[in-house]
């Protein structure tokens, strides 16, 4: 990856924990446990980095969003996940820093989004799911190792006179914690700034006593207990979840996708690279059947599940896999009416436990959509579906497109899952934070009967543009060659900032601020310049060159 | 200031409106208006470019910085601000680009700052003066233009078939507007995501009718007309100001540093550099005398005002014109009950128009001291006067030592100004913030009767260290050559993300997100290379080489 959009060098971003190298995955009753135990030799780009002491890269980190994902879905019965590690006196390292090191700019960040997704899953599984998690600290956890942590509802660091949680991005590496520190350190588990700083310009970081007065951790337990109060406290937390005792699980089977130098086939989605104009058309087929009678008949085929699921795989290959794209051309081909019935199931099953997982997938996975650093835009023509969550894809690109063509009608409608079931990052609906200027209307629009034709759709200000069958072709072309021609990060940055009005939370606060400082850093010269301190990490007695100017 | 650093080269932040080169000040009445004529040859590095079409640079700025001062010291009868420009249909054309191309990165950064609090300012002068304002754009607004309009409280447009507001930077320049630009189209005009995407993106900008439809200006006015409806406009927000009609207007003298090569004096504040470790140390002395009998009695001697007038002075000069000065000690010196007494003095009369103005500058000039990318040690030691709104000082730090010795106390003590009149940019008060992992214990400390000796301090959380008489030289050598050691751009990322803990407001967003992406863009080759569209602006026939991976 270090030699971007080389096929042959491409991560799926499927796995099985059949496949895992780098965790072991035990369950015993309501309790799980993810233990981290990395193959040193198994990086996806081996011949560049070892993976030692429990540091990760993306295949690391797929590995765990695997898990937790198939612990949503595949184990309803635990109520409690246990991250700890098989090493000795090392709960993980972070990031691996050669990988980093070895890294193009635009992967390295991409590769930190993808972890950050992921952690925020883990604060997702227990906020929406009831899935609480333990990380029980068995050894030191650095940098990205205690970023983990930091997503767990609860932290135990063991006290062993040697054992620390630390952030040493700045003193070692001259870069940010990559995923999510800063952001969790004071504003979830609200350390104090001043001890905060301290904390973050210290190598060696905090353990014992002082750990927990600062708020860094939640209880250091000796060697001796540690394995005892571990059990303990999973099982109190365990307690707290709302987990169904007799849910059986769902199998998730391989959304196995068909791929090719041209895209990746899937059942109801299509990817087509056009990287002549740096263009990928991204369709996602509505329904076909209808939905079961209840959430227990969600099976690997349903709709929703299936769907969203190949768009999430979608997603990722775009960003990871296709760095050179920069427009994604958003379509829809079905039946909306259909749509709209999924939508109404999920909205209606949301109190069971299947039901639920389902919904939270979809939101994810258009949260996934919300913070993808490519221009989308939503086409809506003849035989599109833009209806319920689909609509939800139209509202989250940037601009929208409507074809206005009386002989050939098109329609955006709305239904249940419009209303706040899948929120944004910043905690609105899409839907809300469209309407910030008019919030009156939001009522409005929701309660509109049917679907919205172009001129209802651009009255309501749910659509960009309506040209009209002779304006058609020539106004989206234009759209697409003006938008090619345009630095691709001074987009990214623009709608990084356009995409998020409105509140803001831990979510957009990673994703917005500190991704965006981390990107600064991650590419000033006295980080990855010739004597920049990632640069020259691990040579020893060489020492980093700064610039001394303060920014 | 290209050239970082050239002492000779280096701004006053001080000016009148007897020397403005590039501003008319006019009052009639309760409305002021402020017109923008810049002159092209009267640029701070005026070898280096011309002010072309009401382009502007920090000279500019400063100048804009004076006026709003003025009007709210010295002229309490306006009640609104017209601002607007004397050259023929053109409003501003933004920052200059030569100048932007030909200056520092670091520089850039603070420029945009400066320009940044500036406009913050305004939006302060209405919220918490009630000194209305109005954008009366007679021509083009483009850029930094229309992001001026943006900071005031309307925009009218002139309807003239040419005049458009536009934010190019993104097609023109490859960078992001540099100055709250996309933060206020979506968050404060809440223009909808997709209308400003495609503003953003057109370089022309957007003129008439659908300027309006779009909420980018409030109204669109035809040439014939346009000074008639601003006069009425004006006259109308006028009616909304809480301004008194009979106040005495206090004149403002200059603070007068005496500026040397080792730093400024003035009456109550003293910064002394030390360059050979990238230090200065920057002390504030307590009042002398006992506050007036009332807010009218407040003149330019009145500590609350001088002091803080002065401190906004040193915090510039310590950002624009010593970018190597990395760590600041902050010092106070003094009597800790005279400054309770004028702080007392300040809640007291805030009432008053001018005790409020007086206020609001001390809360102003403190939030220029939380968003300054330099790191603050607050040393607490015998003789200091920590208390009140110099107490706001050691909060506002990135850390605080106190010295623990009996035979030598010194205190730290809260009083009326602690308790929310003098909140951060995140619209908490210091101690909120630092309180935020427990915050019952605000009311409690609030409510400690008198001064925290060194214990009491740390044990209610107020400071981070006390070392001991024998501790103390050392420990506090070591936390400043250790921070001299670190690169400085991970700091100032780390200290943006650790300093704002809680909610979110326009003005973190602007000074966090924004801030954030136009510093890591600004500096990215596809914006600044050899082939980036900044650097290369303005050669005919030459277009700029784009890295097109998305990132």
């Amino acid at each position: 990856m270090g030699k971007d959009n080389v096929h042959e060098e491409l991560p799926s971003f499927e796995t099985h924990p059949s496949k895992y190298k780098h965790w072991k995955l035990k369950i015993e009753g309501d309790i799980a446990t993810l233990s981290m135990d990395v193959l040193e030799e198994g990086g996806l780009r081996s011949a560049d980095y070892v993976l030692k002491q429990n540091s990760y890269d993306l295949g690391v980190d797929i590995e765990l969003n695997d898990a937790i994902l198939r612990l949503r879905f595949e184990h309803p019965e635990v109520r409690c996940l246990v991250v700890t590690s098989l090493k000795d006196r090392i709960f993980c390292a972070g990031a691996n820093i050669f990988m980093l090191g070895s890294s193009s700019h635009p992967f390295k960040v991409n590769f930190c989004k993808y972890t950050n997704e992921t952690r925020i899953g883990l604060e997702d599984a227990s906020a929406s799911s009831g899935l609480k998690s333990l990380c029980a600290l068995n050894g030191t956890a650095a940098g990205g190792g205690y970023e983990l942590a930091l997503a767990c509802d609860e932290i135990l660091l063991i006290d062993d006179g040697n054992s620390a949680v630390s952030l040493p991005e700045v003193p070692l590496l001259g870069v940010l914690p990559g995923t999510g520190g800063l952001t969790r350190v004071v504003d979830k588990r609200k350390v104090r700034k001043d001890q905060a700083d301290f904390f973050c310009t210290t190598a060696e970081g905090i353990k014992g006593k002082r750990a927990v007065e600062w708020r860094l951790v939640d209880q250091v337990v000796p060697r001796s207990k540690f394995a005892q109060v571990v059990a303990e406290r999973a099982k109190a937390l365990a307690a707290q979840s709302d987990r169904p005792k007799d849910g059986k699980g769902l199998e998730l089977a391989s959304v196995a996708p068909k791929v090719s130098a041209s895209g990746a086939e899937y059942k109801y989605v299509s990817l087509k690279l056009q990287p002549s104009n740096r263009l990928a058309e991204l369709t996602i087929r509505g329904p076909e059947a209808a939905p079961p009678a209840d959430a227990s008949g969600i099976d690997n085929e349903s709709w929703s599940l299936r769907a969203y699921r190949e768009l999430d795989d979608a997603l990722l290959r775009l960003r990871i896999n296709h760095l050179d794209i920069g427009t994604v051309l958003i379509k829809t081909k079905g039946d909306p009416k259909k749509v709209l019935a999924w939508d109404k199931f999920l909205a209606e099953q949301k109190g069971h436990w299947l039901g639920r997982e389902t919904l939270h997938l979809v939101k994810r996975v258009l949260k996934r959509a919300d913070v993808t650093a490519k221009t989308m835009y939503a086409i809506v023509e003849p035989g599109s579906c833009f209806a319920g969550s689909l609509a939800e894809l139209a509202l989250a690109s940037d601009r929208s497109y409507m074809l206005d063509d009386a002989s050939q009608p098109c329609a955006i409608e709305l239904g249940p899952l419009n209303a706040g079931l899948l929120p944004m990052p910043n905690g609105l609906s899409r839907l809300e934070t469209r309407m910030l200027g008019t919030p009156g209307r939001v009522k409005e629009i929701l309660a509109h009967p049917g679907p919205f034709d172009a001129g209802a759709a651009l009255a309501a200000g749910l659509v960009t543009f309506t040209p009209d069958e002779l304006d058609w072709d020539d106004e989206i072309r234009v759209a697409i060659e003006e938008r090619a021609s345009l630095s691709p990060d001074a987009l990214t940055g623009m709608e990084a900032n356009l995409r998020f009005a409105g509140p803001e939370t831990l979510e957009t606060k990673i994703f917005g601020r500190l991704t965006a400082w981390q990107n600064w850093i991650f590419q000033r010269p006295n980080a990855v310049g010739e004597k920049g301190a990632l640069t020259l990490y691990g040579q020893a007695g060489v020492r980093p060159v700064f610039d001394m100017r303060r920014t």
